[in-house]
């Protein structure tokens, strides 16, 4: 069985250092690129591309709400053809970058406030999956699973990645506990570990409460700002390879 | 004869509007298009990308230094890898809008302080240049007449459009008096035919005292910020086809 | 009687020029200043500053979202501590920038979707209404006659001057109609004037149906960003000085 | 013998931490506060506001370029209004969040490459020493002792208090090596504390080389972005209270 580890990573922004880039890089096969809206500026993406380019690891846009500030978490009211625009100037600024070291964006996973509007809103759902799909290079869309991203992907014919979050509570609605709830984050390595396994014998989102919601999943998100996020991901790897899964980036998924 | 006719355009940002690109887009046939960074946001490539589609005026991306306040004419110090990392972001963001619309970006004509200093060292003019080839899709480089940065751009054989101004005045050096100059910009329309026509039989850049410096060139330079922008270059393209020029896109020049 | 007459003035940004700060500036009595975030810059500021200042116009800080891309007409989510900190902020830039220039900041008016929402969220009201009393220098409140903004400032203890707006068009709830509505901004300066004398002779917000909400009001707002700001603003100072009124700055209205 | 220790402080920004400003709070006896253009936010700076208040250090504006992904320290060539508008912008931002916390700024120190600028270009000094007066509080001018910074601010009058770098090695014409070269930062602790005592000795500036630079000087800075700057500075406290100094905020060396 494959499955793929992904990983925000690249957020850093000038003097700025955030995340463990370089630990996480060897652990998971899919990275999600900050794209200099929320986090990153060029030389922090050309930097991670490189990285991730020597590290075997494929590369995603992740585009965010244009707010340095907050980090892309802050709730911004954009029309859809602004959303459009700042989708694909991310998309085409990261890609430019990659191309320039021979490699490419290969998926988009919209970051903070914009991705968790995304999974709910169906409107905004469906203004993200449409610009991933007229940047039109069979561009991944990696969106949580029973998320309005995803339906929206799928339903426009793109190549979907349905992920679950190892690090992060789900409600009973199977949404994630927001970061303002004292039990978003789950405690310690253990319980992620527990948690991915969960769900992977399930084949289900497992809430807080032990609720089950079905869904196929191909992609396993561990947050990369968590002071243990790469020890965490590396016994996730582990605990996955001696079940038997093979990790792999996403185009090989889709291959 | 084949000649190119381009200007700056989609300057405007956010609510603030510059320039007059509906209009010039009628005469002009490349349109250097702001990236975001001295000017131009998401919305406004968009917008400007699709008119210039409509116009058939062909693309370029017009990158600048990170400075909305200055307008990308405040010289800034950056690093060769902050320099290489702000154009490969700016062209491929504009490329990113561009491609989701059916257009691509064809050429690439630095900004401001920028353009101006690649002009004058060659350091900078190299790292434009390669910049521009490693993006790898055959950009053409349009560049200023006997500069450095024209010079770069041939070095690494990049297919390199020289461009002469119609409305800036010439030091007998081959160089623009600086905008704080008084006769930094020439008065009017007729004064901006005039010095086309001169500069087109001359086959050479003809400075403000009169000193001929010869040079071929296959693209003219009006800009767009000017009240009268559109309305000259309305006359420098009757005047150049009155003389027998076909006015052409840059990729019809290297076709 | 005693009346004044408010414009938002120094939202040009850079290289970008917009309204019509000279002209207005004869006309009005007291000029809110954007602060740098969603419009203004430190130079923009300063100039707008000195130039009040000859004309003998009153001051305020207009702070807004930090969102010079939307213009600060973006909605967007802050906590309470960050919208303390980003009016703190813009008041003391702009209040540093007078006093240099031998001038003060008098009054506060928050600009666009923040003022939107200080109109209906009493807490957020609250927060705004508090940052400008702890400011501490017997700043005035200028907010909306019949807002949650105004009332939050009375119940702080500050002085609050309530304004009308003379260009746009009021719902029968005594709000105006969103800026997307058809018929948001009144057509001429005709009816501009028509509705100021209205609300003057009800002394009543009169909506566009023609309800009448009773309510004081100490100020006319005529908003800067028309093509016929200042010839509308200037017919409404006739039409109120033939009535006997008296323009005057707003520190005026509570010496 | 009254001294100051010096050290920037609250320079994170949004998400992203820099710096080790609790540490140095209990340390340090002035603060110099990022303003928002090259780090800190209203909100990190609104915290560090009330840090240094809890902790009786007294506070300063640390204003620096517009470039947050330069952290300010590239040049930008400004022109002379432009850079008193940003100085006066930062200076009056940071003071509006201080008068609201019962705090006020007391002193101003540049940062980066303005600063450096400032310490070498006549016409720069003298710009800056001009808007610190001009905001007309009797602000301290925090400058490196035998800059043209300093002799600009004694020129005009203001109170100018001289600091020595405990961290920073010296030419032999007593200006900071630069941080690219390899030698910039001294090792480790031990090795500030010589500095220090030695300079403190020989009232005078020690270059690297032993060349000593007389100059009486009243502040020692220590930087707040090493890893062990808290540390560091608690032993040059150590040190200079065992010298039999006495450590001061700045007021207090003018009181």
């Amino acid at each position: 069985m494959r499955i793929n580890l992904n990983a925000d990573l690249g957020e850093s922004f000038g003097a700025y250092r955030i995340g463990h880039d370089a630990l996480l890089l060897q652990v998971v096969t899919s990275a999600n690129l900050a794209c200099g809206f929320h986090g990153g500026d060029p030389l922090v993406m050309t930097q991670t591309v490189e990285l991730a380019r020597g590290a075997g690891v494929s590369i995603g846009a992740h585009p965010g709400f244009p707010d340095l500030q907050g980090f892309g978490r802050r709730v911004m009211h954009l029309s859809p053809p602004e959303l459009r625009g700042i989708l694909l100037y991310q998309i085409g600024a990261l890609d430019g970058i990659a191309r320039a070291t021979g490699s490419r964006v290969t998926h988009v996973k919209p970051h903070g406030a914009l991705n968790n509007l995304a999974c709910e809103q169906a409107e905004l759902a469906n203004i993200l999956a449409q610009a991933v799909k007229d940047y039109g290079r069979d561009l991944i869309l990696l969106a949580p699973a029973r998320s309005r991203l995803a339906e929206a992907g799928e339903r426009l014919g793109l190549p979907v990645a349905l992920e679950v979050f190892s690090d992060r509570a789900y409600t009973d609605a199977g949404q994630l506990l927001p970061r303002s709830h004292p039990q978003a984050l789950l405690p310690d390595s253990g319980a992620c570990v527990a948690q991915v396994l969960r769900m992977l014998e399930a084949q289900a989102i497992v809430s807080i409460h032990g609720r089950r919601l079905p869904t196929p999943f191909q992609s396993i998100c561990v947050h990369g700002d968590h002071a243990q996020a790469a020890e965490t991901a590396g016994q996730i790897r582990q605990a996955l390879e001696a079940r038997g899964c093979r990790l792999v980036a996403l185009p090989e998924l889709f291959a």
